[in-house]
């Protein structure tokens, strides 16, 4: 059985990067990796299912004992992705996607190198601003200065393998898809195993 | 437009490198490469077509130029893979498929280090051992002697960037068109242009 793959999708906000990963994971091919954090649970909030949540304590010495693929720090709250649990998961064979911000993606390629990052692109800056607008949650300044921030961001790209132009959801959910589907089939670790079994026919 | 890539399909002999290439072309989407070679014209074979039909002074003049991706003496006569055609059709945007020997792709991966290299796989010996034997080309020594140096040549993996089993030709077709978009969507040289969209906007 082949290991799973850790496939983390991130870019500029607004790029629609929840959306995808929702598509995707209506397959049940995939798992989504669930993070730690310290807030406390808002109502409807299951441990293990949208967090696990834990106690700043229980937090930090999971970090202090390497147990976090990378962590951060919002609002006086910690939110974290624990190594073990997604591990397991690509242990088991199972593909785990991580959706995170750009400096959580950085952290995760640092500590698990064979992550496979995928930068999500919006059409143009134009499309991105219309959809900070629809929002409606945003000033007009507010929407300028994420424009801004975007077109910096995307200078980043070179810190991804993998870039998709989220045009249509469907295309860029398909093409997160054949960028999975390539890596397994990419030459590697896992393919020893694939050797082995030819050397035992003879 | 982006710059085509270059697909270099290899592997043993008898695993089916041949007809997965003749259904990809099928598409029309991917151009082959047409080698050089100094051995004289079949019946029907017309140049430009199955081959560039040059001189032994020629084929030379080209080698010593840097003109070639790879070359191989085979029987007396040379073979190549003239670069030039290769370059000019990727510049245009077509993605070429080159079906090549294993040391001739060991070679093109030096010459032209972004060629894609994809190992095509039998099911198991077993039924490269039949598949050989289907062909009744060959003693049954000679098919043992097959068997035995293609288990030495699936050692050599890990010259390639992916490895496809050919265990069904619809999805060993499948799987290489998979593997080209998913270069396509890599972030690399052709990134440069994408970044560039969205400067050109602000």
């Amino acid at each position: 059985m082949q290991k799973g793959r850790l496939i983390v999708i991130s870019g500029p906000s607004g790029t629609g990067k929840g959306t995808i990963c929702r598509e995707l994971l209506k397959g049940n091919d995939l798992d989504l990796s669930i993070s730690m954090t310290t807030r406390a649970p808002r109502a409807g909030e299951e441990n293990g299912v949208q967090y696990f949540f834990v106690s700043r304590e229980e937090f930090l010495k999971t970090s202090e004992e390497g147990g976090l693929l990378e962590h951060a720090e919002i609002y006086g709250n910690f939110y974290g992705t624990p190594r073990a649990a997604v591990l397991e998961k690509l242990e088991k064979g199972r593909d785990v996607i991580l959706e995170i911000e750009m400096d959580g993606a950085a952290q995760v390629k640092r500590s698990y190198p064979d992550a496979v990052l995928i930068f999500i692109l919006p059409p143009s800056l134009e499309v991105l601003r219309k959809r900070l607008t629809g929002r409606g949650t945003e000033t007009e300044e507010q929407i300028q200065a994420r424009s801004s921030q975007a077109l910096s961001e995307i200078h980043r790209i070179y810190d991804y393998d993998y870039s998709i132009v989220n045009d249509s959801l469907r295309d860029a959910v398909s093409d997160v898809r054949t960028i999975i589907r390539a890596e397994h089939l990419r030459v590697g670790a896992g393919s020893e195993a694939l050797v082995r079994k030819y050397e035992e026919e003879e």
